[in-house]
């Protein structure tokens, strides 16, 4: 089958991946399950991947098939799944977890601690077909499009869970500050909207981001190019700040803003990485306010986003690209030429 | 009546504090109460007030008496007072709030919008009598000595408020690492042991805090001068990290730990600020750990404090010493040469 | 000045209060408010308190002025009140809390030691003025008619207050059940509507509530006159039970409803208090579930639902009725005659 | 192998189970475990089966080995089990999982769609060798006896669960009633000492009972036979109620103590299901008080109260009986002649 694979780390996009024929995955044990590829997202963690970025954070073999956000029909099941059969379309979680350690037992699943993590541990879904397991798929409901929901396998999830941290801890009236409306941003907006009844500022630099903010549910928007964000936030909140930040670029500049936006006891949620954070620990203790770093979503939170997909709450906006055509892709995402979310279809 | 008050920033503690006689507080509202001062304990925060660490967070009005952990009889009320009468001992909380904003009517009461905070922003308990007001005050239960259970109204209840959110994520053998077993640390960690059943890792760099901590609950104890915290709490935990860490500390060196301390989802409780946190956000994100400034304890923690003091949960090492001597109490402090508590007591 | 008072318990709605002249309240402590009444809503829980049905619950002493669910124009302030003054429209939580004792501390005003409720234990605002505390008054935003708004006072924070507690469980794909579109259940609905992305199924015996339903944001009616409830909820939930079920009725059908409605886990809210709860204690054990009653809401989620109001997240059916016809609107919402909420407006 | 089997529901205990020679369990699946039974825990439940009480709420296929809290040595291991191997101590939650459910997924396993319940859905452990699964066995710590801590299996982790929904609410200085110091209860008890820093009143109908509550943590002890419960529990509490209460019992009149025992806000939270509860939804609504049912606590549950037990925090009273006396053990336990847990013991 056809599969894009990376072979060493590099910073050149145009020759990133490798398009080439390789063996199609065999099924080996009992829970695992074989899927046709229908649409594989592409995703700012693949650049960083590429880079070497997550080298020292996940063990990796290469050469490696990349593709984390994938979805397909289920091809083949291993002898004892029940959840699904040949035939069923699904989305497919990129963590296989064991169900068996005790942060699984927990419904923590993340942090399984002997999981395979499609695209990233190991070989992922920009390919004609994909390896993963039963505790890894969800059977998609009526009328959703495979290739359409692919992308929040997890740019989805990962959103939605920061949003859900911090939707437990807003009420109405409270303000919840996105900074960065793009891939992620833009479903956690929607995904915030539809979950709480707290006010959304939005920031961003580029206008056409904020337009999309509006738009998506956002009650004030601010373009911080041009504009003080924290003194933007202290009008709209008379003062107190806001009870939540969800911050979907994580540099410096924006991790730095957290102890004259966030109110006190509120939290500033860590989503993107780019940079670092640099604070003196009394900042921290005068405005008793934390900084949360929030990793990609459950499987459970799969299950409520395609919930909130099926019920239109959250629209995702997809261009589609072929398989032959991905390091285009991975160099107009690197020059932030991507509306939206790139999809990858196989041949 | 005579007061201890700081009429400029020094870092000369031999000189910090000025003994001299001054009007004795009057009281104005209808809410406010007299205390004759029993004792008021000596808090590394006065050190840092008289450093000027302070300014830039807290309006300061000098001369100011000091002294925030503050006990004693109640010698006059306010006329629509109920809750104290003269004659009553109290333990005082430092921050005098309003009951009016949103953060008070939440309970919130260390986020009110309308404060007095004895001895940072108005004056405290170096002195023969403090003014106070209905709301800050706590009736001691019979048989709980004023001057013994001062240092609880500040270095007490900020520990347990840190112990309390920690507390509230942690389960029968999960880990809690407590790094600096001093004033703060060593309550922090009787509250652990009484209020949870997870296993107390204590780290400090003197042995005899150390032994201390073990005869306080802890279950295992390093000696961060001479050996590997992260390594000895992997060995601890099967390598799992320590689901909790409350840092007395705060430096550069025990914030820097986190990445490699703290298991997926846990939290680094920043209590002490002498440093800083300096770290990338993508190890926030792989590990999903937050850092979490925590505060002054609330009111309604400072009842639950003497509630664990009067059942014997809790006890506390003091050494007294008059008003005269304060400069002495706050130099030997700088040198880390208190053992427990220092508490002031009036003439 | 004119107000309605109850003079004796009786079953009698068409003579239930005497509209007469009393002296207007004088404010006699620092934190008091009086309020020129613009509007009280007028509560099934009226009804109760005529026929006797708080007398067991609540310290009476007739006669008394009804209305508890007020709001207004500030007239004159107590010398300490700094969150109102003169001509300020508010809207008025009928319970003056302390804001001393140690529920008040926790924000959990509702549980004071030291409560007075504007039109259960004490005067309400069937009347032109009314005495009330500062703590009670909740400033209106611009633009907030204090006449529309009144029935927010209890109907909504009510209704708000066991949505919230709903909503705390609830996730995006579960299914909440409301039973009862009526006074409090069509402002529960759209509460829930706007702060939690689950869905709604909404049960009544009138066609016309579940239509209005059907507009305000549910998902599924059910006409529980002719349907039966359990078993349209284990379609529309594929066998799993609602997660969460609010009991706006409370009667014995309903509440023998829950061992067959709600999920593992799940609580069934008892808002509504007409009848008993009759059920095996192995039912709650079997199925996991609770039964939670529930109050009404907090001051703080009164500025809470303030806020959703504003945003025109929640609108109220309102009918406006001159005190003098007081006992009329008693005698027709006793025959379910009234559509939304009736408001009594003072001469 | 010999097995206690039940062929038909009977209220003749000393005829309840036939003792007989059956094969022994083969495995099938590849998670499956098979374990050479140490010891076997009755209790109070396996009575209930015995006389039919569970027909309606569980499938149950007679003849039925009974026997649900089981520990023992792992006999075979299914192809793909990694957790435990051939040679292992282990204690066995009742409950085989599927790992694959919502419930599951969420940690919430005992709501398992797809379970069977080891002794009462499915053969148990009164027998030499019994079948379950990789997802109900938890490795024992070095030094713990497989036969003594099997009651803990169920009637540990019941009184842990309910413990741990009790202990979240609870805080220093408040109360939690525990009612009924049985076989359930005493374990409580010392999880509740263990975890939380509230006090103890402990009521019971027997004099040891309440010895025994007192030596294990209970602050203070009502015999319920000759006192008033209520009364004894606002005298401790100052007229405020109990925070929590856990009743093991579960009879008509503990039920119906909860109006007048639990505090403003607080749970009943139902264990013991002999009777049922009757009381006013206005009960309910004007204490906002909820009675909350408990089930078996979780596979992770069991994890931390073996913590708990490994830890030396929780004893267990037990005496040992050869399966051949099974019988007797079942007629001496319907008598309640068994002091602390009988544990039965295969050939």
């Amino acid at each position: 089958m056809q599969a894009a694979r990376l072979h060493e780390y590099t910073d050149e996009m145009s020759e990133a991946l490798e398009v080439e024929e390789i063996d199609r995955p065999e099924l080996e044990k009992s829970d695992e399950v074989l899927i046709e590829v229908s649409g594989a997202g592409w995703c700012q963690t693949d650049n960083h991947i590429i880079e070497g970025m997550w080298e020292a954070y996940a063990p990796q073999d290469l050469p490696m098939t990349l593709g984390h956000e994938n979805a397909g029909i289920v091809a083949e099941v291993g002898e004892e799944v029940t959840l699904v059969e040949e035939g069923d379309p699904v989305i497919c979680h990129p963590v296989q977890t064991c169900g068996i350690c005790r942060p699984c037992r927990l419904g923590e699943d993340m942090y399984c601690e002997n999981s395979a993590f499609n695209g990233l541990t190991t070989d992922g879904g920009f390919a004609e077909y994909l390896q993963t397991n039963e505790r890894a798929v969800i059977p998609l409901p009526d009328g959703v499009d495979p290739t359409e929901i692919a992308p929040h396998a997890d740019a989805g999830i990962t959103a939605y869970h920061a949003v859900k941290k911090a939707a437990r801890e807003l009420n109405p009236g409270d303000t919840c500050v996105v900074i960065g409306v793009g891939g992620l941003g833009h479903i956690g907006l929607q995904c915030l909207d539809a979950t709480s009844g707290a006010d959304i500022v939005a920031a961003d630099i580029k206008a056409e981001a904020l337009e999309l903010a509006e738009d998506l549910g956002a009650r004030h928007t601010v373009n911080s190019s041009d504009e003080d964000l924290p003194g933007a936030v202290m009008d709209f909140t008379d003062d107190e700040g806001a009870q939540q930040v969800i911050d979907f670029v994580g540099a410096d500049e924006t991790t730095g803003l957290a102890p004259e936006l966030v109110a006190a006891g509120g939290d500033h949620h860590i989503v993107g990485y780019g940079g670092h954070i640099h604070e003196p620990s009394q900042a921290l203790v005068d405005g008793e306010f934390a900084y949360r770093g929030t990793l990609v979503g459950k499987y459970a939170e799969l299950q409520e986003l395609v919930a909130l997909v099926d019920r239109g709450d959250v629209e995702l906006r997809t261009e589609r690209h072929d398989l032959a055509e991905i390091n285009t892709v991975a160099e107009r995402l690197e020059h932030n030429e991507i509306e939206g979310r790139a999809v990858i279809t196989p041949p």
